[in-house]
């Protein structure tokens, strides 16, 4: 005989045609991963199962689960123009917005607070602080089955710190408003739900009929380029056809300048692809001979440079890291966060907590174990088998 | 009961810890596997089996099967002076040769005829034919018990076609004499043996005391590298270490221009291998920034020009393709290896023989199916998902 909770699981998982007696199965088979501490009440999806997305979550309710759709993967246009023709070719606009540089998470309330997803569906303790004191919760109140979608950018930042936004420490720049099954506002309606309740919003930088869309936005990409900002996302305004997303060649190579710093723990994928867009865009956009030569200096540079910096670093005596930082409200989010970052299996080496007017600014050493290894093997004679 | 062949092979097998019962289940199970039409009597290992390494090949005579030891693995020194310190500390000096680029077989002599294996244990019947009429064939009679190794240089050169070394057709290159069980000769013993009996080899380009060596290679490196060649062989003069090889920058450049001309069939750890190589000599070399500036620019355009002359070219509704030829004696060459590449999975196109002297030339193109129909994905608006 079921009881009570197995009842209630099955209400809620049947539209996603998982039943109690699958629930445990996926658990069991760690398809489905509890969160801990304090957020139990979370359990992810490690992989794909079905029509549910890898980084898809079930929030427990009292005895209910309440299913939030995964992070939907965008899709890249290499080249502009045929990909924009071949992809939006049975609508006639597309609405443009910034891609920005920072993670993204998805944001809903739960118990009062608010919560932040990363992409693989894990509580990121740091985040959720910072959503909950940026974020006004009112929208969430009123709208329980919304899930925003955000960028988190600016300098207080774990993962990606940039200052290159004008952001004193972090915020918060809304670009999706969806359902909790994933289905999302249309453009504008979204943008003006998003004003209404004072968030933060990524920019909207124009508006093309689908036929001139290439060509201003080969414009707004340039632009964007100069101020090293990373790209765009291209949207039906109505939101049914999914977005693609399009960068600067300039983020590009700031990519491969990161990756090539750590170039043993950069996937090979990960620099090849960026390597592979340089050429498409370079032939995209017509280069003249002196802009070609500009484009492979600085595509030789952004690999060469920052490994020679890492090998000379090395051959000194010193390790690779990279220095980040957080800013929080509560002292308990830092070892909440500190507990995160080993769950990953990242090296951290967490400073003294200094207080900064109301809040604790706390520096973080990453370490590069792998290339710092890799490259002291090599300094001290290891061959390349 | 045993019968005779059984018994035989037992005889030829057993050195290698190989019974009958074994050599059938390598057979069934494709560890082992038989060449085709006239070379029947060649077996090869498509992978390592205990101390056999992959690309040793049983020969059938009669009912005794003869062993020959694999292509053996040369490792890279990645920063010269560390690797030469460490690698060749038990040894006073060491000899360097050259590492020339083409491709390398192991010569034997079956039946009054010279074989040529690849690195993988296939007869190439154009290697063989080759072979046969370049080298030699006294040295194998009076030593049936040599295997001589070579590298295949030239323009005539179906793999790697290169005109740098001033070889009009095909040349074969000796750099080693090892027995067929794989104990190599001393350096001195091999080159002496090798002139004796006429047969070209790679150029001994000095001798190094260990401590010395490191300056010296650089110097010769360089050299070589304005010549556009491929690079050394630092070798233990008694061949009882294992031999280290070291490039040029050069070649590490002409390998990426060819790699990323066809880039979605050039393996990402190929580019990365040669990638990460630059920033290790660079650092080495200790350059000035006027020369670090010319090497970022070679690298960069080493990578980008060429993808883009691949992209321009299937814009312009082109296919990819590498043009090759090779030149034989006998026609029906041409067809065993029209049927050899086919079975390697080449996709080429065979021109008419046209009758050079006494000799067939015979152009081959090389289709790169894997690079035109991704570019031509993209081209037409295919998104990198």
């Amino acid at each position: 005989m079921d009881d009570g909770t197995e009842m209630d699981r099955k209400e809620v998982a049947e539209p996603l045609g998982l039943s109690p007696s699958r629930f445990s199965e996926f658990l069991e088979k760690k398809a489905l991963l509890q969160d801990w501490g304090e957020y139990e009440d979370f359990f992810r999806f490690s992989s794909n199962v079905g029509k549910i997305d890898e980084g898809s979550v079930l929030v427990k309710k009292g005895d209910v689960f309440e299913f939030v759709q995964g992070f939907p993967k965008i899709k890249r246009a290499i080249m502009l123009a045929p990909a924009i023709k071949s992809h939006f070719a049975d609508i006639d606009a597309v609405a443009v917005e910034e891609k920005m540089n920072g993670y993204n998470v998805r944001v809903i309330e739960h118990n009062g607070k608010l919560i932040a997803f990363t992409r693989s569906g894990r509580v990121c303790p740091y985040s959720s602080e910072r959503a909950d004191h940026l974020l006004e919760h009112e929208l969430f109140k009123d709208h329980p089955e919304y899930v925003v979608y955000g960028e988190m950018v600016g300098p207080d930042n774990p993962y990606v710190p940039k200052h290159i936004y004008g952001v004193d420490s972090l915020e918060f720049f809304a670009f999706d408003i969806r359902s909790k099954e994933g289905i999302p506002l249309p453009v504008h309606e979204r943008r003006d739900l998003a004003a209404d309740y004072g968030l933060t919003q990524v920019e909207l930088l124009g508006e093309f009929e689908v036929s001139e869309a290439a060509e201003g936005i080969r414009d707004i990409i340039l632009e964007l380029g100069k101020k090293e900002r990373e790209g765009v996302i291209i949207k039906d305004p109505a939101m049914v056809l999914q977005p693609l997303k399009y960068t600067t060649s300039e983020t590009n190579c700031a990519d491969l300048r990161h990756g090539f710093r750590y170039y043993n723990e950069s996937g090979k994928d990960y620099l090849f692809a960026r390597v592979v867009r340089e050429g498409f865009q370079s032939v995209e956009w017509n280069e003249s001979e002196e802009d070609l030569e500009k484009r492979c200096l600085m595509l030789g540079k952004s690999i060469l440079m920052p490994m020679r910096e890492s090998i000379m670093h090395v051959q000194e005596g010193e390790r690779l890291w990279e220095d980040v930082q957080i800013r929080v409200r509560e002292v308990s989010t830092i070892d909440k966060f500190r507990m995160y970052l080993e769950r990953l299996g990242l090296d951290a080496i967490f400073g003294s907590p200094e207080l900064i007017g109301d809040e604790y600014v706390v520096k973080i050493r990453k370490m590069n174990k792998s290339t710092t290894d890799k490259t002291l093997g090599i300094i001290e004679g290891q061959l390349w088998s």
